[in-house]
């Protein structure tokens, strides 16, 4: 390969990746806004100012784009997560940094979990979603696994826990606070929802 | 009204009501199976053997019949778990019994949560579910909330504990356990979610 090729064709590369990454922007953003059924290729095409054949040239079929954009979102948000956790020396803080990352602000956090509400609802009966869904639930839960095994060795966290039962309670307790918060069930807030995790931090782990 | 009116138009209540309920039933369980978005009223008429007019006679548009179906659903389970509860007279037993009526185990428990999975999905997109989801969400947590008080005055639950908040985060904990169950997540299983849900009564409650 040449100096030359590189140079003319690098751009190109670039600007299909970043089309290809609008569109999943554009996408995760309707089907969280809207639901995953309700979403068109066509809306998707508006919202990124191109055409329904632009849309179907990066992804084929309308589920392609959908499934891809499910993936983008919770691959963005965990990368996200990742590069703020690793600033953070302290395993108990780190676990409340992680707490407070995922609480259901009004904002992109509470689109991020609009999409997770989406994809248990299509995972339970498009059992096709699962590998992906479990990939990255298994992420998270190795996150928390890996943040107490650390409190552990630093002396912060209590010994005899063990750490993947803990992961399994703190993420089923967060999932189902985050729910609460999200169909705006009685007495639960993202206020509310922090305490109950802060709290079972304190409880479960507090050294 | 006379007595031959009464006799008359009595049987043609029934009848009514029983194919009502006949759409109704069939209606969850398409939901259930294939999701929310996935159902036509065609498939709820050649489940009930009947056409798409007799549907739509009981339920003028598409969306009043799956969203009476999911209502129908959630009330018929916990009117089934009342007549179970009310047969207990200790608490903890009461309590316990619950938990193990609402691990979904596969068959119609399974197909009950489905439904609350879309529940969800729906109530975050479309905020005119969430009046309906909350009244049956508020009815759960009630019922926790009045086992728990009944095993403090049966001095069987530690009396210094608010119910509110226990029923808050054992609702939640259960939600999220079903999640990983109905999503076939890493490490959950039916007897783990039991003995999660088991062991938070023993740790929180146990007197």
């Amino acid at each position: 390969m040449t100096d030359a090729s590189v140079s003319s064709s690098a751009p190109g590369l670039v600007t299909e990746e970043h089309r290809r990454e609008a569109i999943l922007e554009a996408t995760w953003q309707l089907i969280a806004e809207r639901g995953f059924h309700a979403v068109r290729v066509s809306d998707i095409a508006r919202v990124c100012g191109t055409s329904t054949g632009t849309v179907h040239y990066y992804f084929p079929g309308k589920s392609d784009v959908l499934t891809e954009a499910l993936k983008y979102c919770v691959e963005q948000a965990f990368n996200r997560q990742s590069v703020e956790l690793r600033r953070i020396t302290g395993a108990h803080e780190r676990l409340l940094k992680l707490i407070d990352m995922q609480l259901p602000r009004v904002g992109f956090i509470l689109d991020e979990w609009s999409i997770w509400l989406q994809y248990w609802a299509e995972s339970v009966v498009r059992p096709e979603f699962r590998a992906a869904h479990n990939e990255f639930y298994a992420r998270w839960q190795e996150t928390v696994i890996r943040i107490v095994r650390r409190g552990q060795s630093q002396g912060v966290f209590r010994a005899e826990v063990d750490p993947e039962n803990v992961a399994l309670r703190l993420t089923a307790l967060t999932d189902g606070a985050a729910i609460q918060v999200l169909t705006g069930a009685p007495r639960m807030t993202t206020t509310v929802m922090r305490e109950l995790l802060v709290d079972f931090v304190q409880r479960e782990l507090g050294a």
